[in-house]
This record gives structure tokens, C-alpha cells and sequence, in this order.
């Protein structure tokens, strides 16, 4: 089963300050921890810029993205050939997604979900509010899971799923919303998205950790 | 209007693995720095310790917790005189809270709330799961936010709240379940709860960035 891996680099790191993706981490920019990782594990990777990106990543076919995160998968979909079986997409602004976590999500689709997507616990309370901020409701914690990126499908599913152009929270929604069975796997605390300039720092004690572990 | 802070440090850590209360983060124990900032804050401070603790915090007024948090937090509540108006319920295990936070939430209940929690965006999609591991549903994130402590209320409502001995989350459900107005003001990312050894490593380096901050 061929499996291709889309990883969405194509964000304009607004609420970030800028390119988030360029960011050095550990000596290395996070968008090439991301296209390492997936090519590690999938047989074909297709990375998404933004459409006025001024840098590449070496050897990876690279596609401009869209004006929503969702066209910046189609347009990666579109750019992975149709033997591919498995699709993993993955964020690159999350850059601590190891090989185990991609070959997890994998697997579970091989073994017949339409869809697979990491999962960790909440560790806080989670509250519904309305618009003036007052407090609605409390969710039960123990039915809830936070998911992350990688998240692999089968293929034609995922396609299946893009072709009416939906705007989803993830990957996942959209196939949801077509009826696709999604299962969780075990998620990466340390996996966690990049979105403002104190997570860099995060992510650097996470390596520093890593790199001293046993 | 008299303030009363309720610093619960009565878990035994079993998911950290020893009691985490009493870990060092840069060279003060994460339990004294949750009661420096309640006691800079607050008129009054009670700590609630484990049953069995063998550790004080010096000039604090210290009682055992019971085998809930909740039971830990009434211990707590019991031991406030009658005059505090304002109680502020605050977790140990957040040693980064900072006293501007500690002043908004107190600030909304002055205002008029029954009680005030900080809220923070939730980066990541959440998902409802059914006990196979298989997604149930994708909950609209826009209206969610992940709480923290500290929590303030008004000191007769949540004593009301918990005469009945309730098991909540955290001490705005046990409010809102008596039909409270609760409001989200805004938290701090930084303020997440030392859950594993890693948040430690985690916490130590936002320490360093505060030291280092303009």
C-alpha cells in the first residue's frame, strides 16, 4: 500500500509575527523537521507554501497553497498521484511528531478505519461560552480528546471528502462529515502546534530533553 | 471586601509520580509559589495539604485535605472566617500564575459575577470519542475555552455550591450546577497545570524567559 504524505507549510504565521515554518529549532528550520519526519515513514511527500513562498525545501515537489488551510490540502491532494492509498496530512507547525506517531496513524488506516488521528487527554477543565463570556456549560472531560496532526486516510475517502470544498477544523471533520469512521490513536504530548513565539522555546526543551534521554 | 485564597496542594501525585507540590522550579518549591502569589493578592490564605503531609509552608495556615479535591477544597472553605466575601480557589500544581491574574478574576467578582475563571483559546481540535476509540463528533471550537485556576467566587455562593458535597471538576461546575453566573476572563498561557516531569522542564524554561523579559 502506497501511502503519500501531504504536510501543509502555507501559513502566513499572522498571529505569529511571521513565517513560523522558517523558525530554526534544534539547528534546523521546523518545516524540514516536518518534511523529514514524513519522509521517513511515506513513500511519496508533497509540501504546501504559501503562494508567494520564497524558499523551498530541498528535494521535496512543493505546490502553492491555498487561501484556506482546507485548498492547501486539496492542493496537495491534487499533487499526489493516484497509486497512493494511505494520505497523511500533517501540519508543519508541528514539528515534534516523531515516526512512531506517523506509522501509528498509518496503521490504523491499513487496518480498515476510514481515517486515523492522534489524541491526548485535556488536561484542563473545558467550558462552553457564549458570546458576552459568560460560562454555558461544562463539557465531561473524559469523552473529549484534543487531536493533533498527523492524521492518515484512505485515499479515496479523504478525496471523496474534499470534493465538495468544505472548510473544516481538521482533516478529520470533513470526513467525518461524509459519514467516515475516524478512530484515535495515542497522541504526543509533546507534539503540540507552534503558534506564538514562547512554544519555540517549548519545543527546544522537548529536544534538549530527547537529546539526553536514555 | 475581604479575599480568602484556597491553595489546594493535597494530591498525592500518583499520575506524576511522587508529590509534585514539593518539586523545585527555580530554587522555590512549586507549592510556595503558589502561595506567594495567593498571599500577595489575597487577605487570607489556607493551604490544604494531604492528610499524611510531613511538609509545612512557613506562616501559612495549613489543614488536611479529604479524598476528593472537592472534599479538599470544602477542608479549605471551613477554615475562612466568616468575614471574607471573596474566595479564590487555586491549584498548587499552576505555580506560574501570576498576580495580575489572580486580580482579574477577583476583579469580576466585584463586578458583580458569582464567579470569575481564566479561560485560554484551545489550540488543538476537539473531538468527542466513544469508548472504542472511535470519534463521535467535532465540537465547534470557537466556543470553547480551556480554564485554569485560579477561580474566584463570591463566598456565599460557593459555599452554597458545596454544602451539598458535590463532586465537580473544578469549582465553576459545582457553581454553575447551582444556576451561578460564572465568567472567563482572560488566562494565561502560560498558567498550564504540572501534570509530568516534562511540564517541569517546561515551566523552568518560561521561568527563564520571565527573568530575561524587558
Amino acid at each position: 500500500v502506497l501511502v503519500g504524505a501531504v504536510v501543509v507549510a502555507a501559513g502566513s504565521g499572522a498571529r505569529f509575527g511571521g513565517p513560523k515554518q522558517l523558525c530554526e529549532l534544534g539547528g534546523r528550520r521546523i518545516v524540514d523537521r516536518a518534511v523529514d519526519v514524513a519522509r521517513a515513514t511515506c513513500d511519496a511527500v508533497v509540501l504546501v507554501v504559501p503562494p508567494d513562498a520564497d524558499w523551498t525545501v530541498p528535494d521535496v515537489h512543493a505546490v502553492a497553497g491555498g487561501a484556506t488551510r482546507s485548498a492547501s490540502v486539496r492542493a496537495g491532494l491534487a499533487a499526489l498521484g493516484p497509486a497512493i492509498e494511505i494520505v497523511v496530512v500533517h501540519d508543519a507547525a508541528r514539528p515534534l511528531a516523531d515516526e512512531a506517531l506517523f506509522d501509528r496513524v498509518i496503521a490504523a488506516v491499513r487496518d480498515g478505519a476510514d481515517g486515523a488521528v492522534p489524541g491526548v487527554p485535556i488536561a484542563d477543565t473545558v467550558k462552553q461560552v457564549d458570546a458576552e463570556g459568560t460560562v454555558t456549560g461544562t463539557i465531561p472531560r473524559d469523552a473529549l480528546v484534543a487531536v493533533q496532526t498527523p492524521q492518515a486516510f484512505r485515499a479515496d475517502v479523504l478525496r471523496a471528502a474534499h470534493a465538495s470544498r468544505p472548510e473544516g477544523t481538521d482533516d478529520a471533520a470533513v470526513v467525518e462529515a461524509l459519514g467516515g469512521r475516524v478512530v484515535v490513536v495515542a497522541g504526543l504530548a509533546d507534539n503540540f502546534k507552534i503558534t506564538e513565539p514562547a512554544d519555540l522555546d517549548r519545543a527546544g526543551a522537548v529536544l534538549a530533553r530527547r537529546a539526553v534521554a536514555p
